[in-house]
């Protein structure tokens, strides 16, 4: 591999992963990953600018800004892109009236969509509230609609919580694009248009930034195909085997969050 | 489409799905769908061989046949080929110790395969017991194996309850295909090995036998493709779009077990 200089050269934004790269969600909230905290601080006092860039759709945007500042994270919600706020444009745009398959945490960021007689089923990450039931009645109401619309936020295989692995989103999304034989619409990572609406946020060009996650094919790979450039770090959800997976190369495999840090202010924007 | 004279030629047994084509499950057990008593009673009383060839998981194969008896069936366990001895020959023939992600009802057909310090996932339709924890410690389960080894006994996308549709188990089998990355061994239909321990059960070769199911992939495509014949019928799971599908043709559609055995009696083996 080239050197970490040409690399990070030319750097001038950086997207940053939530969980597995800031923190290990679980039992009582979560836990900070050891430098994370400060590393987030460092960046932000840098020249770099900085967004926060998730799939997490279990808890409001709110919600989740609120756990991550009691942990010691600078961050505010004005800083995130995330898939449900995302969903609710485009609801809005197509007139769609969802039935809802998702965690009761992120309700409330549907407030002010129509759905009473729905002609879509809108899917996250709803831990405990995927039972067979709930998954039943997705399943059915998509078998009522003539052209079944699913949309999911998120396609993501699994996650880590400080107890262990923990299933997400995708593998329900699967289940259900064969059930009924079709195929979700994602909303967030690795979806280009979410990395777009990111770096448009932060105001820089997708040759300039860089993402931080710990998902080789969602963070890693997504970014890549979107123009940028994306470091995995060895936190989170990574495995070992995902330094060699088939078909995604990250641009760099760093230890944690801190480590990426302190490349990135040593290399970016030289 | 050819005469039914022609269609149903030198046929000299009979395969019979049982969910959706002698009864349709749910509250209460189920309710036998009308004409199917008799038409059993008349295909055995006639020269056609019969065997029931099953991919129910959620029941030990003797509850089912006793629900059917119940239910004015005239059967019998040593009639029907279903799933559940299949995987427990598998595995004792491989020196497999599953994890069951399985209904309650079908857990004791496993009583005699050694289950500790499990080295693969067996799983079938377990209906409510497909919770989120009980899916999420499969998943873990199979992680944690260096190579993992995922059996599931069919793999349908939804059945027919009195209800309404219900997820199967091939929805939940994608799931965790998905989430670990793996693919997973069928047993049961429309496995072809499946297919052939019925014929040979019934003594019948694949070109003189034909399969009466409800589900055009599963029952119908899978048949086709052993060499069998298979009608579809609009009973059970049968859905209007089924006699368009891409790529299955059954080789002819009745309204129901009653009209199938009506044809049978007049044309096969003639």
């Amino acid at each position: 591999m080239a050197a970490w200089g040409d690399r990070l050269a030319g750097v001038r934004g950086v997207l940053l992963d939530i969980s597995g790269v800031l923190y290990d969600s679980g039992e009582g909230g979560g836990v900070p990953i050891a430098g994370s905290v400060e590393a987030v601080a460092r960046l932000k006092r840098s020249q770099l600018k900085v967004r926060f860039c998730t799939n997490e759709s279990q808890k409001s945007r709110g919600e989740l800004v609120a756990l991550l500042r009691r942990l010691g994270f600078d961050i505010s919600q004005e800083e995130v892109t995330a898939p449900a706020p995302a969903t609710c444009q485009v609801l809005k745009e197509r007139g769609l009236r969802p039935h809802l398959l998702v965690h009761d945490g992120v309700r409330s960021e549907f407030d002010q969509i129509e759905q009473s007689n729905p002609n879509c089923v809108v899917m996250a990450d709803a831990g405990e509230s995927f039972s067979y039931q709930n998954m039943n009645k997705a399943f059915q109401t998509l078998m009522e609609l003539e052209s079944p619309v699913l949309i999911s936020l998120g396609k993501g295989r699994y996650y880590k919580e400080t107890s262990g692995l923990m299933l997400d989103v995708g593998a329900y999304m699967k289940a259900l694009e064969y059930a009924c034989g079709i195929e979700a619409e994602v909303v967030g990572k690795p979806s280009p248009e979410f990395f777009k609406s990111a770096l448009q946020a932060m105001g820089v060009e997708a040759h300039q930034a860089i993402m931080i996650g710990d998902d080789i094919v969602g963070d890693v790979g997504g970014a890549q195909r979107c123009g940028m450039r994306a470091l995995q770090v060895r936190t989170g959800k990574f495995r070992p085997s995902d330094e060699y997976h088939p078909e995604v190369k990250a641009d760099g495999y760093v230890d944690n969050l801190a480590e990426a840090v302190d490349l990135l202010l040593q290399h970016a924007d030289k």
